[in-house]
Parts: C-alpha cells; sequence; structure tokens
C-alpha cells in the first residue's frame, strides 16, 4: 500500500523536516518512529518540501509504503495519538503504487510573514518575523515582479549541491499589508535552498530603501549570493501546499 | 503620577494576573518587579480583571502611582525591553489621579473559543479549548438569550466569597462559528469568580444536548453551583477588553 498523508506543523521546537542520523528532533524522524512502530517494521517516508529547522507548514505533503493492510483511517488516528500536538496529520488516504510526494510535486506555496511594528506579537510571535523598521510595501511589489517567472536564481541560494540546476520558475508572488503584518506568498515550480528566505530579504531590503526595485535585474544576472539580501529568520516562514 | 496601561498577554505560562506571596509567577507580579525596579521603590499595580491561571489577555488595562516625572513613552518602552516575549505593554498614558483601573470599569468583554472537531489545532492550541463532540449552535445562541439581563448568577460561580452580591448584568453574549471554531463573546458590568467559564461550560452542556435551552431559566432560579454546567478549561478565555 502507498500511503499519502498531509501535515500541519508548528515548526518551532524542531530540527526542520529531514531525518538526522544522530540526536533525532526532526519531523520525519518523529512521524517515522510511530509508523515503524505501528508497522513493526522500519517505514521511511518522503516528503514533498524539506523545511528548515524552524519552519512551519500549514499543508506538507509524504508518503510511505507499507505491507501491512490497514484503513487509511485507522492509520491517521493512530499517528495523531502519538504525534506530539505541535504536529497533525489532517489528512491520510491511499493512493496509486507509483505516487512520490517529492517527485511528483507540480509546484508549492510558501508563505512569509513580517510583523512590522516595533509593538510586540504576543499572541503569533512563534510564527511572524518581527521587523521594525517600516517597510515599503508599493517598492517590494514592484521589485518581485522582476523575479516572476523563469529565471537562475543562484544569487538567491545558500550554496549546496552546485552541480545540479538553478534555474526556477515563481509564478507568482503576493504581497498583502494587513494592519502592522505583511504576508509574502511565493507560489513556483519549486524552490531551492534557502531561497524563499533570501528572496524575502532581498524584497525587504527594497522596502527599507538600502536597494531600489530595478536592482533586483542585476542581482539575478550576476549569479552571486552575497549581491542578494540576508537570509531571514526561518520562524517566519509556512509551506502552505503542495500542488499535484 | 497615575499611569494608565493597557496590557496583551499570553497566560498559558502564568499563574495568573494576581501576583501571589510564595513564589511568584503572576503577570501582575513581573510587571510590578520591572516598575519597582525602574522607580527604585515598591510599585503596586491595580488590574482591571484578576485573570485566572492560564487565562489570555488583548486589553487588561491596569493603573498605578509613581512619584518620579517620566515620560509614558519612556516607561513603556523600558518595561516591554524587561518584559517576557509572552506579555507586552500596547498603550501607555498619564491619567487624572482619580483613575483606577478596576473600580472605574464599567463593563468588560471576554471571548471563549472552542475548537469544536476531532482535527488537532497545531497553531492556535494554545487559546482554544479542543472539544471534539458537535455542539448545536442554534441551541446554545437560545440558551443564551435567557442569560441576557440582570440576573443572580450564583449558580455560575464558584464560591468564594458569599457576603458580596451575586447580581450581575450580561448585555450580550454573541456566538460565532466559523469553519470548526465556536467563538463566544460575552459583554456585561463584571463577572463573578470562574463565571465565564462555568457560562460556557453549561452553553456547551446545551450544545451536546445534556441540557435544554430553557434549563437555563431553571438554573438561574435554583442558585446552585451543582445544576450548572462543569469548568471549562481556562487556556480557551481571554479578555478582550475593559470598557470606562
Amino acid at each position: 500500500m502507498n500511503i499519502r498523508m498531509i501535515l500541519k506543523y508548528e515548526g518551532t521546537r524542531y530540527n526542520g523536516w529531514q531525518r538526522q542520523d544522530s540526536t533525532d528532533n526532526t519531523i520525519q524522524g518523529k512521524l517515522e518512529a510511530i509508523l515503524s512502530k505501528m508497522c513493526g517494521v522500519p517505514i521511511d517516508i518522503h516528503g514533498a518540501g524539506r523545511t528548515d529547522s524552524g519552519v512551519h507548514a500549514f499543508g506538507q505533503v509524504l508518503n510511505f509504503h507499507m505491507e501491512e493492510k490497514k484503513n487509511p483511517e485507522e492509520i491517521m488516528s493512530y499517528v495523531n495519538r502519538y504525534l506530539p500536538e505541535d504536529i497533525a496529520v489532517i489528512e491520510c488516504m491511499k493512493v496509486s503504487e507509483r505516487f512520490h510526494s517529492r517527485l511528483n510535486a507540480k509546484g508549492k506555496i510558501y508563505q512569509y510573514r513580517i510583523w512590522n511594528t516595533s509593538k510586540r506579537n504576543v499572541f503569533e510571535r512563534r510564527w511572524t518575523y518581527a521587523y521594525e523598521e517600516k517597510l515599503d510595501v508599493e517598492a517590494m511589489k514592484e521589485a518581485a515582479g522582476y523575479l516572476i517567472g523563469t529565471h537562475d536564481f543562484k544569487s538567491f541560494c545558500t550554496k549546496k549541491k552546485m552541480k545540479k540546476s538553478t534555474v526556477r520558475t515563481i509564478t507568482s508572488i503576493d504581497i498583502e499589508k494587513t494592519g502592522d503584518e505583511i504576508k509574502i506568498t511565493y507560489e513556483g515550480n519549486g524552490f531551492l535552498y534557502h531561497m524563499v528566505r533570501i528572496v524575502t530579504g532581498t524584497l525587504m531590503e527594497v522596502g527599507n530603501g538600502t536597494k531600489k526595485p530595478m536592482d533586483i535585474i542585476r542581482i539575478l544576472d550576476q549569479k552571486e549570493r552575497s549581491e542578494a539580501g540576508p537570509l531571514v529568520p526561518s520562524q517566519g516562514l509556512t509551506l502552505l501546499q503542495v500542488k499535484y
């Protein structure tokens, strides 16, 4: 059986999605431990997005294969019983044997939330990034326009595996200001390591006047990480949805 | 100088508003310690609502007197620098010497949030009460209607000081269902000890069919705590606003 799940989590307490070998405190690790216990054999799960330490998810998608025949509702209820309160399975279904959550993903939607005031955000402090200096949202929207489309995003990526292509397509960047909060929602076919957070840091530098909207064109051209803005904190980032 | 502040807090980690003598872990205690340090003399603060352990506030109002002349902005910024991240001063102003946050309060608005589904509320779990059994909101609204007005709410109060009057006026109870969440907003001239949580527990018993809406009339009449519903958990309750 191939099982597909949708997972929601507040990432604050975890070392990200991807299982680590030593002292494991990852979302994948927690979930695999429960599923392996349920099945009596080790279970490997595939997540659609390898969210970093501290990043949250509203709709992470994963799949895994298991031998034993079980009803998806039973699996979901068993897993939710053992998961800590900051992780929850919100959907569980049997899918075609060939479905792979990461390889079949056609697109992803990420959201970055900025709390743009000196007033403290008491209740949502764990999933917003508090940044006092006033940001010019109109300038940020103009800058975002230059990022839409298919580009080599090498400048917006922390060096990792240099051999792979750094070309990606961003289909939309929606910047919305409501009260003291700015939400930036990114949709694209895939995102490089740290890309959403570096793009956000760059848009914020446009917002505070350090950079001009047109600078984005040059930064894309130069393919140099040092030209882009800073990597903003992980706590503001949430994986909203994976599209298939 | 008489200073009035509006405070926001997530009550999860605290033993409520009111300072205790021994191992203090209260909102009042934290704030008094900071103000006393700032002024160099002990400062006593008066809060409008003595929120219980685990109860939150969007707009707790308090006042205190101090000798030293200081600008309200300076006080606010000093206090916010030392307050933990789950408490924040959101307003601070100089007021007439005679203003007393509790004695002058004309009304209060409390909100109770019920997460009414078996799905876990990953992000808002700290300020909602998760209750799986489906609640009949229409029946709850009918029951709430019988509570509006001036009544002796003795049945809806944990016995404490029996000598004081248990008559209060509830001016409105607004019950709103949005998706899986039910928000009950209470406005009244004042609320007895545990009253909002016992009224909520009683309305929930109407919602799950244990009680009928009309039972409220009898419960009010009997003036017996045992006739009303259970005290629901503090984590769902927030003091939204104090009116003057």
